[in-house]
């Protein structure tokens, strides 16, 4: 058991960033990711689709074998956490919670912003569960949809993205947030930009480092954790699957992980179910 | 299940710190704190000894009633958290693999420091950890016995003290490290000399602030937390209990928790058992 991978399921790409804290802070584990690009983005479908996807995808991994499987997508687990955990025997991660009790770790004057697409703002999840967790809290929600264009077709540093930037965030900016959770695994290459506009006192939460760090109490809590011995023995692997075209996939994942030897398989989806497919 | 308070279990007063998390992150959860502070310090004790007392205090709460069980101990966390949490039904958490872990995702230049008592930095616990995690790092360890003693004795601002933290963490900050963990939950009190002395660009981890990181995630992953609106219809109790003076240990957690009304009940130690004492 201890030694499968632990499976990572996104819409796309946005989910490397959380990735790549596993490479980080678990670099003795194995990893099996599976990007849906052909039907992203997630953040404008209905709940029910989306919920169908993430099933489509668990389902896929978990004929592969994991040990663990991490929702690497704010959209899919505000969607589709809790019914995946309830159905599985393996642990089940999203990464809302972890960036909800980051958030309520940092913030000092009680304030917290949330930033994602739409699915994930209107889903309510983040100040829900910071909610229940802390009464007190005020929480300032806000969607961001032209962020994950900006970071797929890699255009941070162009002028018009701070205008763009601005205009999200002021509202947040001028509620006097001082904890900004950047609730969805693409913002993270906006980072820079981000705490710009924010200023230096605000602090922001990436959920996927947080996630990252849940993934590791549990394995550690569930004894699932390989160890330095056991990676030197059998060194760890990682595999990457896209629905959509696997250059792209590819590059992004070769610039993102700055690993430019990894190779992408491709998928396709029939009905409900994803395969491999056979050759290309 | 989920009504029953948190059990926290120390040597002493050190957990305080980590209480004070709980109470920060978690304020709907109760608590249940039990001090061992006529037996304190255990940090010179042998293992078998602090092995002894730790399961005598997790009897002791068991009867009470707890859904969790925090070792807010570095020794006692060092010396019986894996088989206490191998026999128990509820979860079990201690300090160390929370701080291990924050220290591998700190880390840039993979030089670590462990502070700690002599009974933890001679079990090796931190190092042990860290390299099953990741073999890369270096890690440079201290035992600083003096520091227990300067906090309970509230020597922090005395002059001498800023000797006593230069004198023990000179090879640490020699060695270059960039992150040092705070392996003893009394140091925090003494975080500001610490980071003076080590310098603004080295950080310094709270294990504590880790440990209640993890309760709050494994509280979520076996749905076990209260909500804001479970704690509105019943409120969280806070209960402290001691093998010492009642008194001086209400001084002290009146003082490190902000709590001026706080009351702790004495207990008495009769063979291998902990018993609530009858009156005071």
């Amino acid at each position: 058991m201890k030694e499968l991978p632990i499976g990572f399921i996104d819409s796309g790409f946005g989910g490397l960033t959380v990735l790549k804290q596993s490479l980080k802070q678990l670099p003795n584990e194995s990893s099996i990711y599976l990007g849906d690009s052909a039907r992203a983005p997630y953040g404008v479908r209905s709940v029910d689709e989306i919920r169908r996807f993430i099933w489509q995808m668990t389902n896929f991994l978990r004929e592969k074998g994991i040990k663990m499987l991490v929702i690497a997508c704010n959209t899919g687990a505000a969607a589709a956490l809790d019914e995946i955990r309830a159905s599985l025997a393996i642990p089940v991660v999203g990464v809302i919670h972890a960036g909800s009790r980051a958030a309520i770790l940092t913030t000092e004057n009680n304030k917290v912003g949330i930033i994602g697409t739409p699915a994930t703002i209107n889903s309510d999840s983040y100040a829900r569960i910071i909610h229940e967790k802390n009464a007190q809290l005020q929480v300032f929600s806000k969607a961001c949809p032209d962020f994950v264009p900006i970071v797929e077709e890699n255009q941070m540093v162009q002028p018009e993205t701070m205008n763009t930037v601005a205009n999200y965030l002021a509202p947040l900016k001028n509620a006097g947030v001082d904890t900004l959770v950047l609730g969805c695994t693409h913002y993270p290459h906006l980072r820079p930009q981000i705490q710009e506009f924010m200023g230096p006192e605000v602090e922001l939460i990436d959920s996927g480092v947080e996630t990252i760090n849940e993934v590791s109490a549990l394995l550690d809590y569930f004894n699932l954790s390989r160890s330095a011995e056991d990676a030197q023995k059998m060194p760890p692997t990682h595999t990457y699957y896209t629905t959509g075209s696997g250059a792209k996939f590819a590059r992004f994942a070769q610039m993102w992980l700055g690993q430019p030897d990894l190779y992408v398989q491709e998928c396709k989806i029939k009905g409900e179910i994803i395969h491999e497919a056979s050759h290309r």
